[in-house]
């Protein structure tokens, strides 16, 4: 590594503006109101509770006895880049150096959050001193958006009530209600879709997402199949292994037929295994699958070939696969590093892939997948770590490559750009950007 | 990366002649006639699609149309290694700097490449410059071979229309049409596969070769099962997918059978899933599967111990599965870097692996699956840094690592020589090398 | 590299004692008795076997000739770690330079070997020179335990005979002699399950073993379901697929409840394939699956929530998934860096990935997985030197990281202490550590 021409690359990078083209911030508050908001983040409490174990219990609800709770458990997992991120959230925004966070100051730590976080004026500030331009959320269809600042805010619909939960009769029902009459015809079920992105797209919608289970199956499903299925669920009927399957895929089609109607993106993110670990503390049970493949899309792809499909990934096992679609198909872009791929290892790895293979305007170079708005910087910063190492070796490797020209520092910006405003601007058609 | 020891490494490495083991040049024009057919490459055209879509539609007949064509969109894949191999074409060749690849230049371009490229002794000059010594050609079975130049050329017979196209009809009757009788008995078709081979080893063959979908399965069919399989293929019904595997499972057999008859290796190249993108440029529609075992091999590498199988892999889930085939396997060659895993990222790491636990004598470093001789150059180029950045870490760790001698600049290049000219004349025992 | 820091790093890091929580040494010897013993062990037949075939045969009965044949072929393997390994082996006890292993040497550094390690007490000089303070062990049920030095071995029973091969009915009455009585009831099995756990905690047991297929699935099977089980193999009839795996879930759910009982950990080697190549060498047969997943362990991490489970891996492909076990799942400990996986390329991958995502505590850094006392140093150093790079590198990174406080020299060597003492001591609790 070239410390000198990383550091200089770093900075420079550092100094573009945010776009963060996913998040699960709550635009409401937007920050947290204190540390223990902060802690009770799933990193901090999954970590904790498998480096020192005590059944996913933590008290969530009272974020001072959590802050007590947790901090001394800190050291256990001081390794890793998860506790970076608290550490520059510490000392950025609360000016605490990582050695006062000792188990004895967790009042005056809680305190001195309380001062910088829950004053007037806090999210503002953050956001001008992270640069952040843009933040895309994850909504709930009958979310309330009224008041959302669309000039800073753009609201993605979670489709999973859709696709992944339909069979649950509260979610049929509340699917209803938002409809204004139950759901019982297929033709119901669209124009519930239809009535949600019309919502969404009065409130400056960024695109439609879900998280997918490992080898998700996309496929056709008639109407008339669609509607014995339907008929099943509402008669209080479980569907079997298959069925469940086409449902799926089915929703999935009536999601993309509304994408294709309103011009919106659908994120795919594909690969978590909702719920395993049965002693994890809340969003802390999920994990990955590394046999995932990415066939079962060929038939979403090919049929919505003019719906674009930012996608993310879960599983490592994946990286190349994707790389290789968007390689050759026009309509996936590669969407940063999610989750157990969201790390400096795996994060290396698909840059360069991508960078060497993928059309330099196809990629959308990284997003956060923040609750608070305060975990934007630290995470941004990771990845724009591992992207100023992966460009200053190209500039290194140019240098003496048969095969290139010079790659130079202009040039490596121009990629960091793209990567993290121009692509991610051009491809989800933010505004203002 | 140490960039004096590299691009020294590099300046001998690339010194070495190149013996290019796996291409689809065609030998009775072995190079391109102009631009246009270089642009024609499904690279440029499948990553232009990707990043401007236009519905995988070019006009391939018109070389200047197309050249007109894909200029202007050349910039949208800059920063791929597919560009870059262009532009050493472009350099090399051409005489032509990359800052001169500008739209309004492209007939300037297309002229100057005709004046190379359709000159008389263009073939033999190219050769002469990159210092080809041998290249191995994809060859149909009834390809007329006549005029062959043996002394270069090795051709390799193509297998997929006896394993993988053998049910439909028009195939059938080729390969009938090519024996002299109609293929009703697996004695027909077993004649069928040894004329051919008689053919292609009056020719000089290289070796049989087949490029095979994900989870491909190996097991012994026999002969009865197989007459069963052709009558109902002969009788006009489609097999159905068990009867389908067992087919193909029992002609690569017969394949195997006439390998071994003849002394000829079978170059597997596994993974690829064909035309599963709708929208693609010819010979753009192809992806794989990360879901991809080599499991399915195990009957064919165990009952034809006596057969070698230089192996590429399409799917970087399955390089280390390659190499632990290739430390155990007597018969089982690790074979370049195919398709997409030919960049940077994957060679590098497979490289490695190789180096570090295969037999020096048993990897195969690199093919170039060239279409013209024009891109063998560009693409060893990259192999060829690949390999000098590995083998300059080599010889810098062993320097302090404490089970290792010092690997010196000449251990260096007998492994360059053994991966690059060595080990595929013995492998593939190729005349005068 | 910055190889001074490296070399650095690495002197402290090898001046640390090795702790060895899995090998497969015979404690009433330890080590060898000469050169041919140590070429006996699996790496050197089958990689020269594979290198230049000779059907996997060997003269295995007569060290002397066995040295005698390998000798001329390990130039085939000079390249491999495993023959640095060897050379290791050659500098350092026998006070032989690498440039001395000619075939025509063969006697003279077979009767080198014999001076060195047929001497009384070269175990114990070997062990302190190489600084080994404990050695795991891989034990049947079976064999005679009177006599282990408890102070420096522990004694892990290997489960295979009850969870994978009690099918065969030499097993079965094996286990039925151990036990006293033949194994008829499931209570009978429970019970010889219980006497085993009793015999090897009286020797100071370190935990149970076991070496596992890919794909391996784990759930609840009833008492009544095992018994049919038991009853029809009891009674001479195979077992289906489905019936193997039913038992073999069983079983390993009674091993887990003498785990809990007897508060031992269960050490899970995930991902081997037994004996698919027919032509190697003995311990030279096994190769592994990429497509393995460990969504087959759900059920066993969630029900035996208090039993740890330290857990290696074959496959590189099922590195993140461990990577992500370990971090959620409070009871998965990854252990080491296996057989395939053993080498520079995939254990500098995982390393960086435990690091950076595992709890510290979490993660057993190595294991030799030696045959012999004499092969735990240069498997350790392979380790250590990739753990100094890992190590260096990301002291190099903090310094310069927007997320990283400086991580110190000091702060590495913690890290190296936990990863090769404190955790294996800590999770195997073993004593005097």
């Amino acid at each position: 590594m070239n410390s000198e021409l990383v550091r200089k690359l770093y900075e420079r990078i550092d100094a573009l503006p945010i776009v963060d083209v996913h998040t699960h911030v709550d635009w409401k508050t937007g920050t947290a109101a204190n540390i223990g908001d902060i802690l009770s983040y799933h990193y901090y409490t999954e970590l904790t509770n498998s480096a020192e174990f005590q059944h996913g219990e933590f008290p969530f609800g009272d974020p001072q006895e959590l802050t007590r709770v947790i901090l001394p458990k800190l050291a256990l997992i001081s390794n890793t880049v998860q506790h970076d991120w608290l550490m520059t959230i510490s000392r950025e925004y609360l000016g605490l150096d990582p050695d006062q966070w000792r188990p004895e100051n967790w009042r005056s730590i809680f305190d001195r959050s309380v001062v910088v976080m829950d004053r007037p004026g806090w999210r503002e500030e953050l956001i001008a001193r992270c640069n952040i331009r843009r933040v895309f959320l994850t909504n709930q269809y009958d979310e309330d958006l009224e008041g959302l600042d669309t000039t800073f805010y753009s609201p993605c619909l979670r489709t999973e009530p859709f696709t992944l939960w339909f069979e649950r009769a509260d979610q049929r029902e509340g699917i209803g209600a938002f409809l204004g009459r139950p759901i019982r015809l297929t033709t119901d079920f669209c124009a519930g879709i239809d009535k949600v992105f019309a919502k969404f797209m009065a409130h400056g919608m960024g695109y439609a997402a879900m998280s997918i289970p490992a080898n998700f199956q996309t496929f056709e499903v008639s109407d008339e199949d669609a509607q014995r299925l339907l008929d099943k669920m509402v008669g209080g009927t479980a569907l079997d292994d298959d069925e469940r399957r086409a449902w799926g895929a089915f929703a999935m089609n009536r999601i993309c037929d509304a994408c294709r109607k309103y011009g919106k993106p659908f994120h795919l993110m594909i690969g978590v295994n909702r719920e395993v670990y049965a002693h994890g503390v809340p969003s802390g049970m999920d994990l990955f699958d590394s046999v995932n493949s990415m066939r079962g899309y060929d038939y979403l792809f090919n049929t919505y070939w003019d719906v674009r499909f930012p996608t993310a990934l879960l599983s490592d096992t994946t990286g190349l696969e994707l790389t290789a679609a968007a390689w050759i198909r026009h309509n996936v872009y590669p969407s940063g590093h999610w989750w157990y791929s969201n790390q400096p290892t795996d994060i290396a790895r698909e840059i360069r892939r991508r960078i060497d293979t993928v059309p330099g305007k196809k990629s959308i170079g990284y997003f956060s997948d923040a609750y608070y708005l305060e975990f934007i910087l630290p995470k941004f910063r990771m990845y724009k770590f591992e992207l100023a190492v992966a460009l200053a070796e190209r500039m290194e490797r140019s240098l003496i490559h048969p095969n290139m020209e010079p790659f130079r520092l202009d040039d490596a910006m121009e990629l960091a750009e793209s990567l993290l405003i121009v692509n991610p601007a051009r491809i989800l058609n933010i505004p203002g950007l």
